[in-house]
């Protein structure tokens, strides 16, 4: 199997040889080469790695970095120190206008039900008014989803509507579980206000019962101002008790209160570095991940791994002296978060300047054991893709297959660009994402070791086989 | 190629069949029904498993279970308890007799070095001697391995013997690391013994660098009373402290005292449950971990996941109405640490019995997400194994081939058995493996139990297809 998707993937360089017999010789020496190259990636990746080291520094010495905040400042001048320190051929800040949405006082939130009070773990999602500062106490319809909600319309007046769909613990891949809820948590709020529901709170997005509220992005559409009404994510435990303390007393009350606020906009930043390519200097192959995070961990998982292991691409390149032909840059987006505005930029500046991006890779699944790499591109390139997945198996790389990039690189999108999404393992992603739990001590040094080298040689094989 | 290896696999079946169009329906049908049950078995492990809920009893209430130690009785019970309340056709205990190692008081280290003293991290090897009550105080002598030992042979007379061979991090399988490695734990006493060494320090089996002392079994074979030597392992921080000391300062001196002891062999345990076959009950199906683990955790990954998941797999086969053919046994085999008592036995209980022993699967890799199977069988069978490779991709099991099974199982080896191991991720493994942090709150729970549904599904084909 091997050899017939090598055969396609080299029609062009098979085509000038003699024979059948010359054409499978130079195939196997190319496929020995890269075999060999993705050997010494991996293998200085393993034993001299700088990844992890450096997502200690941005975890712990910085932590968590909502855009806008003093700590993504931090985040921007650390990023452009490290690769300036690391002699890549251009390092530069790209300036942006982000969101400045920030969280405010500790949330508070309690139900009484039967003269007992419990109190509860939540958080504001971001985006979210706050509560008056007197705090939000209603009673509480229980919906499974948006389109529940829109069906009770009136009722909800003067409640407090709690979106409690879980993860589907069935589906293998937990993206798609995260897939069959969010929109609860993006659009419940938006939904119910119309209806004068006095706040909204939905069930975090994990698969995991525990007591740690996971935050993330909710919009508000263009309902108007007086519709908008405040909304927090609850934890898992909090949100099974209070669903079964309803069924026990359908007018048990609800109280939250929340002081976040939406900021003016603020300056910040995309931090890119480059390595200039040898012979396409003018084509560009790019790989990143966001350097903004929620606020409530340090961010390690989300997505200080695709930052570190970014970097680490540009660096094992240089490492192992591959030269390479295109530009490879290192893109630190800002801001994918709450308003992907370092994505859009990033496009748009590539635009204004006529660059001819011909590939981008993403991390943004966190820095779990790689298991592949999903990727979005002209079918014309699909079986050389796919002639990869021999040289990644000795790495437990199987997943090699059609699918989504990442929301950063997704502005790049056109007819002639290849976008690619590293995939870790995503069982554990959502015990962390977006809450308190993302911390450093949650990131195995080999598991994030093994996704930097399997992005860099993943950006080799681009390098070499793309024009 | 789904069609062939299933054809392959069905020849007898298929050889009944009057054309080959009515062969290929018959190997579609079959294999849907195989993909329906596994995918019925998947989702009730993940929506209703009890693995996790089991696992924490054992590892946060019985903890650390030592083979003859107090905690160990009390997980025999334990096992012997739930697998009744369970209601599997048989429950029993076979009495097999253990060593019985006890630490004894926390183990004391330090060196001195230019009149500067290093507290450092040890712990005694399982099965060592004690030191005297004032220690061991001694001299360094660094080696890389067994080998370089004994070539030094008179020159380690009244000196400390520190091996310190790291694990090798460019091997993408962590066990392989630790094969490379492990002998200088289980032999390095042993062989510098006899040359008039005072004790033997070996570094952590472990590619983490962080202060736990990770123990595990050594051996003495059959060198004299008075060669017999204590020997401890020693954290990989602290190895490498030791190591840059030496070099500025080889004469610094290496203090350790230790007061383990072995007591008389205790009685104990193997803890096994069966549902009976309804065609061949005379025929087994063996799935197993073992229920002993060290001392200085609580044993949750080791292999506290392995005893959790194999008796999951008869619960989860009862669950779906699977009625097996064959005689589904779980054991939870008692000293697989420092012994393998409990293996032997039940291998030679077997074999007193007459037991048709058809397939065993050890699940002791840890509690992590499914990779695959290793398996040790008779060529004939090799086809049929291949050609579920499709039925468990989905799950992402891509790891199916040929290789070890499982120490506790191994004892059952015989011309027509076939053997499997559990082949979960393995690059945490080593963190945790024999040391203090191999904890309960280490475990994800859908790792665990997607493990657990990979085991099932796996006698499930068992069960289906051999006879």
């Amino acid at each position: 199997m091997r050899n017939i998707f090598f055969a396609l993937s080299f029609l062009i360089v098979i085509s000038s040889c003699n024979n059948v017999n010359s054409a499978k010789q130079l195939v196997e020496t190319v496929n020995k080469t890269d075999s060999t190259t993705i050997k010494k990636i991996f293998d200085t990746a393993l034993t001299n790695g700088q990844s992890y080291q450096w997502l200690e520094v941005l975890s712990n010495d910085i932590g968590g970095r909502l855009s806008g905040s003093a700590e993504a400042q931090q985040a921007v001048e650390w990023g452009e120190k490290l690769m300036t320190d690391l002699n890549f051929d251009k390092v530069w800040l790209q300036p942006v206008m982000v969101p400045h949405w920030a969280r405010g006082e500790k949330e508070v939130a309690y139900f009484t039900s039967n003269n007992e009070k419990f109190d509860v773990a939540i958080c504001a999602l971001g985006g979210s008014v706050p509560t008056s500062k007197d705090g939000v106490l209603g009673e509480v319809i229980e919906v499974q989803g948006l389109e529940e909600a829109e069906q009770l319309g009136e009722k909800l007046r003067g409640k407090i509507v709690f979106f409690n769909r879980p993860f589907d613990d069935t589906l293998i891949h937990t993206f798609r579980a995260y897939g069959g809820c969010v929109d609860q948590r993006g659009g419940g709020a938006r939904v119910v206000g119309k209806f004068g529901a006095l706040g909204a709170i939905v069930r975090s997005m994990t698969h995991s019962i525990d007591d740690f509220p996971h935050t993330g992005a909710m919009g508000y559409g263009d309902i108007p101002e007086n519709e908008k009404i405040p909304t927090a994510a609850i934890s898992t435990k909090a949100a099974n008790l209070l669903s079964e303390k309803l069924k026990e007393n359908p007018s048990l009350k609800f109280y939250f209160k929340q002081s976040c606020e939406t900021l003016p906009d603020a300056p910040s930043f995309n931090v890119i570095g480059e390595i200039t390519g040898s012979e396409f200097p003018e084509k560009y192959i790019t790989v990143g991940g966001h350097l903004d995070s929620w606020d409530l961990g340090d961010g390690a998982h989300d997505d200080g791994a695709g930052i570190v292991q970014s970097m680490e691409v540009l660096r094992l390149l240089k490492l192992n002296n591959i030269q390479p032909k295109h530009t490879i840059r290192a893109v630190l987006f800002m801001n994918e978060e709450n308003g992907l505005r370092g994505g859009r930029k990033y496009a748009e500046e590539a635009k204004n300047n006529n660059e001819n991006h011909i590939a981008a890779l993403e991390s943004d699944s966190g820095g779990f054991t790689p298991r592949g790499f999903t990727f979005d591109a002209n079918s014309e390139n699909y079986d050389l893709f796919m002639s990869w997945k021999p040289l990644f198996a000795p790495y437990g790389l199987h997943d090699i297959e059609k699918g989504g990039s990442g929301a950063d690189i997704g502005p790049l999108k056109s007819e002639t660009i290849s976008l690619f999404g590293y995939r870790p393992d995503s069982q554990r992603y959502f015990d962390y994402h977006h809450a308190a739990t993302d911390t450093f001590d949650k990131v195995n040094k080999r598991e994030l070791e093994l996704g930097a080298a399997s992005m860099t040689s993943l950006v080799y094989l681009l390098d070499t086989y793309l024009n």
